[in-house]
Formats: structure tokens, C-alpha cells, sequence
């Protein structure tokens, strides 16, 4: 199981960001999110709406305390990961990292408390440059999974049928 | 040379997410990013301080008709790709697309219009699932320069020094 820590979700500065970490989680195969910072129930009810139309059981739930979270995790054997453009580059140690199923995999956001490099069993990076933490999240996921990302989700009501040009988005028949 | 096209830039809204698509582009060896829709002088601005600590050339221009810009880079002789999530699947096609050196990138935000697709050599989707246009971009120049994202940036002034645990940044010694 991946499940996806978000640090310090701010509003209204980080809704869409935060969407789009939750988003990318979900496209590319974690299970769910936990968020710390400020609840937003926006954020809660844009993932249901995708759920609801596109199907799959990606859950989103929100902890005020991150250590909570991280103790929460270690103590049921999640190995800890944190995405941090401080990190080692992340393709030194995807081995070591793929070795585990269930990983809590930390995405910050400014000002990342020391005490998160300290919890993390890894600190890695997805280049040493500053980008973003979707795009981070995204190619971590891509490797991790090793590029198997044509996930289907169950109890979908519409789906897209690939398009050389244009758009088709159909029901599905499942 | 690669150079992204971001689409119908707004404001306020898409402040943060054309930010994390320029430096996500600029992270993964992108040349240079053209948007449309509004002018942001922040936008601009973020860029260039980026540059300025942490070197490269990667450049930002604005341009109010997106249609200008394909066809300016048509002439030039690049191959326009178009990230969308109607697309076929990017895996099918990358291989294809690699045998290409400049490409015009185009990443949308909302309500494509539908000339896009028409004018694109390839529509292309990162999963058919709805997620981002910053992990979406992050994992096609990933995929696209076969995973070396190690990219060294000149006249940097300070650069990261990787570490397995807290944040080490130095001053560049290049």
C-alpha cells in the first residue's frame, strides 16, 4: 500500500496544488492521502467527484498532527520516504525503496520541519532543482511502479477511449 | 530543443500550477516555456529567480494567440506533441517521438480548444485518468531523456549538496 503524507496544506495558497498531488497519487497507483495543515473540505470533495465519475477507491483523510501520521504508519511497517529536492537523487535507492509494498511517501511543501528528514528512512530527490512536488511525485511513482501506470479503476461511470485527435469520453461498460 | 506551450494562463488561478509547469520543464531539460492566455509579470519573475540562484538559460515569453506560436514552430520544422489525458496512451508513441529533437510541448489547462488536436502531430496522454499537467510534463521528459535528469546548470550560484538527512545547500564552485 502507498499512501501519500501532504505537509502543511494551506488555504486557499495550496488547494489546487494539493489537488493535483492527490490526483497524480491516484493516476499513478498510491492508495490514499492523509493531509496535515489546514482542513479543506474542497480538497476532500474534488477527490470524491473524481471517484464517483472515474472510478476506484483512492481515500483522502486529514490529520492536524504529521507526527501523528508518521508514528501512525511506522509503527504498522511502512518504510518512510520523503521527497525532498535535498535528498539523495531517488534512482540511487529505488531498489532498496521497491523491495517494500507499503510505504509512507511524504510530499512537503515550503518550509519542511527538520524533524521530517529525522522520521524519513530515505530522504530523496527527483533532481536536486526546484520544481514540484506533483511533478516529483509523478516520475517517483512511475519508477516505483516501473512504468505500469494503465491502472484501471473499478466502478467507474465513464472512461476515456484513447484518441488520436479529439476527445471520447464514454460510459463504461464494466 | 524542447520548448513548452502552456495554454490559457489565468489569473489569479493558475498562478502556481504555469509556475510548477516552467520549473518542471526547466528541472527535466525543457529549453524554454511560451505562455498564452493572460500576461503574469509574476510568472516571468519567478523564473528569472530561479535562473539567477540556480543557473541555466531556461527562458519564459508570453504570447497572446497560442495559434501563432504552433505555427511559428511548424515552420521551424518541430514536431508539435500535445499532453492530454483523451490522448493514446504516450508509451505507444514515445519511441516515435524520440527520433525527434525539437518539439513543441503543448500542456493545457482547462477547455482545450478542440483546434489543438487538429493542429498536434501527437495527441498523447500520461494515463487517461484526470491528474495534472505538472506530472504529466515531469513524467514525459522523464520518459523522453531516457531517465537522465541529472541536468547541470551553468552559472548557477548555489547548488544542493544530496544528503541522506536535512538540507545542505552550497555555494557553486563551477
Amino acid at each position: 500500500m502507498i499512501v501519500i503524507l501532504r505537509l502543511g496544506h494551506r488555504l486557499p495558497r495550496d488547494e489546487r496544488i494539493s489537488t493535483h498531488v492527490a490526483l497524480a497519487g491516484r493516476a499513478f497507483g498510491a492508495d490514499g492521502i492523509v493531509y496535515s495543515g489546514q482542513h479543506d473540505s474542497g480538497l476532500e470533495k474534488s477527490v470524491s467527484r473524481i471517484n464517483e465519475q472515474w472510478g476506484g477507491n483512492f481515500w483522502i483523510r486529514y490529520e492536524k498532527k504529521y507526527e501523528e501520521v508518521v508514528n501512525e504508519y511506522k509503527k504498522k511497517g511502512f518504510l518512510i520516504v520523503h521527497l525532498t529536492m535535498y535528498g539523495i537523487q531517488f534512482q540511487n535507492e529505488i531498489d532498496q525503496i521497491k523491495k517494500n509494498k507499503d510505504i509512507l511517501l511524504i510530499v512537503g511543501g515550503q518550509a519542511v520541519p527538520s524533524e521530517i528528514f529525522e522520521l524519513s528512512d530515505f530522504n530523496i530527490s527527483v533532481t536536486n532543482q526546484p520544481h514540484s512536488e506533483v511533478s516529483a511525485l509523478g516520475v517517483f511513482l512511475y519508477e516505483y511502479f516501473d512504468g505500469k501506470i494503465d491502472v484501471k479503476f473499478e466502478n467507474r461511470k465513464i472512461e476515456i477511449n484513447p484518441s488520436k485527435k479529439g476527445k471520447q469520453v464514454v460510459k463504461s461498460k464494466d
